[in-house]
C-alpha cells in the first residue's frame, strides 16, 4: 500500500426533505449565489421552486444560469464566470448530475482567474482560489457531488477533458434519493454502469496489498448489481434509489483509490473521445467499452486481478485465473445487456469513420491507461472491436 | 435506509515517514501546542524526539502532559485542561493509541468549560467550544483517530462513560504503519478485535435496505480476518500493517453506520465496565463477551443478521439462518482463539463477584443495545456466560 492522504471533506446530507437545511450550509459564505442547472425537468419536479423557496427564506440573493448540457460546455461555464463577476457572487449552488456539478467547479476556479477557463482543462493554468461551491444531487452516476474532478466539453476543439483539486469539492451535497424516483430508465442505467466503471478504474491496477480498499470496492459493485435490476423494474424503491446513489458518491471520493499509485482511466479517456464527438450518454459508452477493454488487456499478467473480481463479485468458481477472468467478464457484458444498455457502437449508429481521430485524441497526451499502458494502435483496436 | 449526515472531515496522512507534515498542519492554529502522550515507549522508538525536532523546526512551543494510561482516567485529562489554559494552548497533539487521543478529546472541551470536565460523560454539560486537535497514531484499534468519540475512566466512581462530538474529530491523525511495527502480539490482536467488535456493534442492527453500508463492512471484516494471523507471525509485515491501521479508521469514522439508526454497543457498554474495575485491555474483553453476546442474543428475529455474516464473512454454507448463525459465531470464537485472546473471564482471573455491579453499572441509564435490549438481568446473564 503506497503513502496517501485522504480528505473526503464534502458534509453529506443525505435522505428524504433535507433540501430545506441548504440556507444554513450556505450562509457562512455569504447571502448571493449562482444557482445553476440543466433543462426543465428541476423546474417540472418542483424542485426548482422548493430551492428557491429555501434560498428566499434564509435571505440569499439569487443569480441563474440555466441550460446546462449533459457533457457540459466551456460556453456555460463561461457565462457562469461572467454571472460571479457580474453580480459579487459568493457561492455555486448545482442543482443536477454531474454535468451541472463538474460545470459549477469549472465556474468556481475560473472566476479568479484572468486568462480562458479552458486553460486549467488543457494544463496551461494552475489554480488559484476557487469559489466554494454546493449541490443538490438529481442523478445517481458521476460521484461529482464528493469529490474535486470535473470534466468539461470544447465543441470548438471537438475536446473532452477532466481535471481536479481538493478544493473543487463541494462544501456539502444534498442527497435525497427521491428526487431521483423520476429518473429513466435509460438513465438510471447508464447511471449505474457509471458507478461501477468508476470502481473498475480504481480497482484495476497494479499496486499490491490494498485488500480493504478491493474489499471496500467490491462491496460498491456488489451493491450495483443488486439494486441495478430492481431500479428498472421499481423506479420508486426507495432502498434501491438510496442504495446507488450513496454508492456513487463513496464509488469516486477517493476512498476505493487509497493506497494506489493511480487509477487505470483508459476506458473513460476513450469514452470521453466517443462522446465528444457523437454526444453518447457517458454511462452507455462505458457499458460498450468496458467489457472490451477487460478482453483486451486480458493476459497472464493482468488476470489476477480480473480473477479476483470475478470470484469475488460475480461468485465464478474457477482456479484457473484466465479462464475466472474471461467468466467474469462474460457477467458483466450479461449484466449490462439486462440492465439494456447498448453492446456495440452499431447499437448507438457509431461508425467506424472516426476511429483514427478517436485514438489519437484520446493518446493526444501520450498513451493512456496505468493497468496497462495502451497506444494508439491498441485504443483504435479496441474501438474496432467494440463496433 | 434513514437519513443521515456523514462528515468525516479528518485529513488522514497515511503511510510512511508523514510526521515531517504535522508542523505545517499545526501552524494554522497557532503555535502553541500540547504535546499528549502515554508511557515511555514513545521515546523508547524515538517517536518522541522525531516529533519534538519537526515541532521545534516549525517554529511551535510545547507543552506536554505525560503518563496517559490506557483506560485514561479523568485526572490526566484534569492536568492537561490546567496546562492548556496555563500555557495557552492552541492546539493539542496527541501521540499515542486511542487512550492518548480519548483523553486529548477530553482535555479539548474541557478547557473552555467552567465546571468539572467529567460533566460531560455524566451527560450534566453540553460542548460550547472545543480546542482543535491533532494525533499520531501508535496503535490501531479504536478508530478515535478519525471520529469525534472519547471514553474515559474515573477511578473514584469506578465508571468508564462515553461521549462526543463532531467538533472533536482530530484536525489530522498520521497513521503510519512502520510506527506499530514494535507492538506487541497480544496489543495487535486485541487492537484487531476492537476494529472487529466496532464493525459488530454497527453491523448488526435492526436497520433494513442497508446493503451498501453492510457490504463495506463485510470488507473491513475480511480485511481483519486475513491480516490479524498474519501480523501475530510477522509483526513487521508493512502491507498487513497498513490494511489493518486503515481498516481502525474505516471501522468507527461513521462511513459503516450511516443510514442506520444507532449501533447496538451493549457489549461495549458491557465492557467497559469489566474494564472499569478490572483494567482489562479492551480487545481483550470484547474478545470474551462478543461471541457470548452473539450466543445469547441469537433467536428466530437476529438469526437473519447473524446468518448474512456467517455467509459474507465466514463463507458459511448453511441454508437455515439459526444454524448458519451459529457455525459464525463458532467461528468467530476461534479466530479470537487463534489470536491468543482470552475465550473465558476466568482466562483473565476475573471472578463473579462483580457481576451484579457490572451490570447495575451498564445498565446505570436503563437497558442497553439497539438490536436486542438487554436490562440487568440479561447483562448478568452474558456475564456469568462469560465466566
Amino acid at each position: 500500500m503506497r503513502n496517501f492522504t485522504y480528505e473526503a471533506s464534502t458534509k453529506i446530507l443525505f435522505g428524504k426533505n433535507r433540501i430545506v437545511e441548504i440556507g444554513n450550509e450556505i450562509l457562512p459564505y455569504g447571502n448571493s449565489v449562482l444557482l445553476a442547472y440543466g433543462g426543465g425537468s428541476v423546474k417540472k419536479s418542483g424542485l426548482y421552486d422548493k430551492i428557491v423557496e429555501v434560498l428566499n427564506n434564509s435571505g440569499i440573493r439569487l443569480v441563474e444560469l440555466a441550460g446546462i448540457q449533459p457533457n457540459p460546455r466551456v460556453e456555460s461555464v463561461r457565462e457562469g464566470i461572467r454571472l460571479c463577476r457580474e453580480h459579487d457572487v459568493k457561492f455555486i449552488l448545482g442543482v443536477g448530475g454531474g454535468s451541472v456539478i463538474d460545470c459549477i467547479k469549472a465556474i468556481a476556479m475560473g472566476v479568479a482567474y484572468e486568462g480562458d477557463v479552458w486553460d486549467f482543462y488543457i494544463r496551461k493554468a494552475k489554480m488559484e482560489s476557487v469559489l466554494p461551491i454546493g449541490a443538490v444531487l438529481t442523478l445517481a452516476a458521476t460521484g461529482s457531488e464528493m469529490n474535486g474532478g470535473t470534466v468539461i466539453s470544447n465543441d470548438a476543439t471537438k475536446e473532452k477533458r477532466a481535471t481536479g483539486h481538493d478544493s473543487l469539492r463541494p462544501k456539502f451535497s444534498v442527497l435525497d434519493p427521491t428526487i431521483t424516483f423520476t429518473v429513466n430508465n435509460w438513465q438510471t442505467a447508464a447511471g449505474v454502469v457509471d458507478v461501477m466503471s468508476h470502481i473498475f478504474e480504481q480497482y484495476f491496477t497494479q499496486d499490491k496489498g490494498t485488500f480493504v480498499q478491493d474489499a471496500m470496492a467490491e462491496g460498491i459493485l456488489k451493491t450495483c448489481i443488486h439494486y441495478g435490476p430492481i431500479l428498472l423494474k421499481d423506479p420508486e424503491n426507495y432502498e434501491a434509489r438510496a442504495n446507488i446513489m450513496w454508492a456513487s458518491s463513496l464509488a469516486l471520493n477517493g476512498l476505493t483509490a487509497t493506497g494506489k499509485l493511480s487509477g487505470d482511466w483508459a476506458t473513460h479517456m476513450i469514452e470521453h473521445e466517443v462522446s465528444a464527438i457523437y454526444d453518447l450518454t457517458h454511462g452507455a459508452g462505458l457499458a460498450i467499452l468496458f467489457p472490451v477493454w477487460m478482453d483486451y488487456i486480458l493476459d497472464e499478467k493482468t488476470a489476477p486481478k480480473l480473477a479476483q473480481y470475478s470470484r469475488n463479485v460475480w461468485g465464478v468458481k474457477e482456479d484457473d485465473d484466465v479462464e475466472a477472468a474471461r467468466q467474469g467478464i462474460t457477467k458483466t457484458r450479461e449484466f449490462f445487456n439486462a440492465m439494456n444498455m447498448p453492446a456495440s457502437l452499431e447499437d448507438v449508429k457509431i461508425t467506424n469513420e472516426n476511429i483514427e481521430a478517436m485514438a489519437e485524441g484520446a493518446c493526444k497526451f501520450g498513451p493512456v491507461g496505468m493497468y496497462k499502458r495502451l497506444g494508439k494502435e491498441d485504443v483504435a483496436a479496441i474501438l474496432t472491436k467494440a463496433l
